[in-house]
């Protein structure tokens, strides 16, 4: 039954991530060598819904391969929820012979992904996120450009502490999970890792503060703490700076941590999920989030991926608190 | 009378800035290669006062080659501007032999420089500042390094703002000076620069927002603004999503400024400049400001450094905008 | 059982590679936050055997975590294979009272590893190399950065070869492991992959430049060859450039792909593996090579780990060029 | 006179050079903001020939503001020394009404657009090489980020020199000029640059890597060699090895130092030539070379560009020698 697929289209969605634009290459590519025609629809369910759909066959797909963001763009589209809204989708791609497509995203994408299955899509979703936060893979599209960019970013900041003599909070994305913040911390010796499941209090934050610099001997602090967690860091700068008479500031990445050239693991990781997503499209599945699990690149059924636990990172906090203040 | 000088010692101060080492390493060297034993103070003028001063000779200052940041460290001192203060700082270098001082910074470090020449210690002064604000020197040390951090986050905001066609904000340093957003902004192609000579009101940036997206077909629109001109550019943000109905975010890139390796020009600049201090303190210069000026080392004394006045980035900021709108 | 190790040495061996600094470190620090004290020896088994050991307790371990290479340094010493050396070394660690001794390098060193395990030091093995070829753990430290480092001189020599229409053929290291070769072409979509397990003929490579560019209207085609397969790259793009009319050029990245920063990722996973390192020794175990399988930090014996077989890239290898010639 | 130019074309030629699209880019958006058509061509002189002329008015030229190599391409094309050659491009620009054209390469590239200028088509040309060899610009169109890709690669080659105790030699681009190599080697330390004006026998160089190894105490040496002087640097390492001891090995960079994407410094005075150019051409000059004087930029006839004298660089070769090796 393998060879019934004849077209393939591809979407991103949710946030933007690097390798987004590996893994569509992969969708193409690999769809090309295996004598399916790729579309690519732009904007993702939006895009879906108005019809903004165009085959790749022409398009240079290569041109991407090095590049940040998605060049398939991306868009909110809460519409999607409603039925008319997607039956409207569905009857786009089937006017123009697409019997299957691969979404790239995050939750909220997969379970668009799912309900297009439902209405008889073949559907694929592959993991795209900077934020680590998808339990059905081990790691997501964009996870590691994201962490390289803010070990880059940390140490400039590094710099700057070491030669003032100064505690610096810095404040990173993960959306509720707390990779980014635990592994950057790690990879950059922060002596203060603050993820959701281990917080610290402002007087906690002082207490190390001022054993690191008067006790240790270290020139300066650093500090990498998830979004989401304090309201204000400003504030617990000038707190912390006031009870250790160190000179404390803070201060948000933001937006860069999105963009970005994708790292190698990003690219090959995201190829090889691409690949994965057509040649099991190819074997009539349907439905299902491909993810990375030790090592290998894996099928889950979506609603099951959708309801897998997350793990805590309590533990990992904890130990890699205790490994970098020593 | 050129081979008087028997010791040069070496601070930093003010802002860190990419390059102060390269500096700092060259006139270890070139003291080195001359027969003059160099000297290390730590932490600036402070350092100065409290007698924080080592022999380079057996410091390893090519460790340092492409390292950020400051490694004699920085710090902040106004009580240098008591004469008690410097005439401790002077006996600090006569007890220990040493008769000149290269100092680098801005203008505060310039003024002390100058003072501590009025109490004859031979002193020469670097501009080291990524801000580019020092008008003695075509440019500073740090400005080339920082000019390049700013334009890689930019590109990853691009990036994020193509994906999801949005219009981003993005606050630079510059302590006053437009330097960094004009000729980031330049580079990156930024749609709106907006520097202290040439701001817009609120309106006028919705209205080329609005020009760029609906009438020009961009994907994206970048602002690259000068810090000090806004009070809040979330408020600002919010203002022309209303009006424009572009979603709209603004960040300050903040302290990622200021650290980093080195760029190639950086370092070269530095080296020459540190190369020239040793040179002009060996002729028996004092109290001057070293700067390049038309691809040139060249030397002023301090305190007509410090009244060169700014220039104006008011029409080039025009004519950039002009260009990158088009 | 577990508190009866006091002090705890590490030393690098073999090629150099990024995170090394980074397991060293972390070694060091877990040491020292369970009260171990850590040893650093120079020069690896050279600096064994010469007693070149000082304690780490007052060296800044923190200010290598971005720095490549091995700031420990490695040696090249074929006279570790007399049990006269070995027992010499060991006597050097007795007489400082160090016990256990953590061996960062290749398969040579894990050797050098198990016979000083048999003479009764208690001894852990890390995977250290570029090269990705221990079999026992899914990647080795510096691989990741390695990878990184081909893939940006890879899309540097992109960029000359779309601007000239040519074909470059480009040799990357891997000591008879086809690793970096096959996962950076799949990085970059290099049109031609070759590794050992899957060589082409000049005959198949100049066919390969002529489809591509003739047929798929590529601008320009890359080659990725692994080390040791072809004596003289410069013949063959000779030959290319004769039957197929593209100009065609042969270089080798050579030295700069053993330096650089280390990742996130080998930083994390160099810390995470020195980690396991003193907590292995903690618990008595000796004579292990620490590696990662499935996503998590595990050990093997040194002799079972040495004898594990090397998988084929055949099969990868044609995949990709498949994908990548799509 | 000023509005009578209504088409100007550009084409790129000779080697490709990181910048190359930042001037092009200005030259179409600067032709714009004057209501001036902007036209491309494509591969060079050999497109101008084919009559490979497209307008730009359409093409999203922003898209290639960091993108290293030329878009827009470039090709050998000796034939363009023939008038009748010249003729047909000529008649080509002019079937198209366009009556200006901007050329951007090397001293070649300026020969052609100073005979098209003769044959009274409005000509300006923009110095685009890496080589910095282009005598009437202080500096050319991808110099500064070659000099900084050559700066990246020479610190990964030093970690491994550092961590092994090695002498490596590296060779470097510069096609007759020693820029390169004599600014990448103060900006990276190197112990020893070699420019054309100042070469070193192989008993030299042997000596200076005695001398710092043994006498200095330093863990490597680096030697930064112009190419183009030594027929086999890799016999040079041997006989060095052979003399001293130390490991001695040669590599050569090639084609990494072409691509890459621009610095800032590169961007910014592309952008601002690229203006220039049509600036110049809307006031009615011809056959001017545009370069960068004094941090100025501004316009010499062709024809005395061609002609004037290279600087040597051996007085800075001995003095940066000198102090790299104190």
């Amino acid at each position: 039954m393998e060879t019934k697929i004849k077209k393939i289209a591809i979407l991103t969605s949710g946030g933007d991530a690097p390798g987004m634009n590996n893994a569509v290459r992969a969708v193409v590519k690999q769809a090309l060598a295996n004598d399916i025609e790729p579309f690519l629809v732009y904007e993702g369910y939006k895009g879906l819904y108005y019809g903004n759909i165009v085959s790749a066959k022409n398009i240079n797909v290569d041109a991407y391969v090095s590049k940040g963001g998605t060049f398939i763009y991306s868009a909110r589209f809460p519409e999607f929820k409603e039925l008319k809204t997607r039956e409207k989708a569905k009857d786009n791609l089937l006017k123009m012979g697409i019997d299957a497509l691969v979404v790239i995203g995050g939750d909220g994408s997969y379970m668009g992904a799912q309900l297009l299955h439902e209405l008889g899509i073949k559907t694929v979703g592959l993991p795209g996120t900077i934020d680590n936060d998808i339990t059905s893979s081990d790691f997501t599209i964009g996870y590691d450009t994201a962490l390289n960019t803010i070990v880059d970013a940390v140490e400039k900041i590094r710099d700057t502490s070491d030669s003032h003599n100064r505690f610096l909070m810095v404040e990173v994305m993960g959306h509720g999970s707390g990779d980014l913040a635990l592994y950057s911390g790690l990879a950059t010796g922060a002596e203060i890792i603050i993820t959701n499941e281990q917080t610290m209090t402002k007087e906690e934050i002082a207490e190390v503060v001022k054993n690191q610099i008067y006790e240790k001997g270290k020139r300066s602090v650093i500090a990498i703490v998830s979004e989401f967690i304090y309201p204000n860091l400003k504030e617990i700068a000038a707190y912390v700076q006031e009870k250790t008479n160190v000179i404390s500031r803070a201060m948000a990445l933001e937006y860069i941590q999105r963009g970005g050239r994708p790292s190698a693991q990003e690219r090959i990781w995201a190829t090889l999920m691409g690949i994965k997503a057509v040649d099991f499209l190819k074997e009539g599945k349907s439905g299902i989030a491909i993810g990375v699990t030790n090592s290998d690149v894996v099928a889950t059924p979506i609603l099951k991926a959708l309801q897998a636990p997350r793990k805590s990172n309590k533990a990992k906090t904890i130990k890699f608190n205790k490994l970098n203040q020593a």
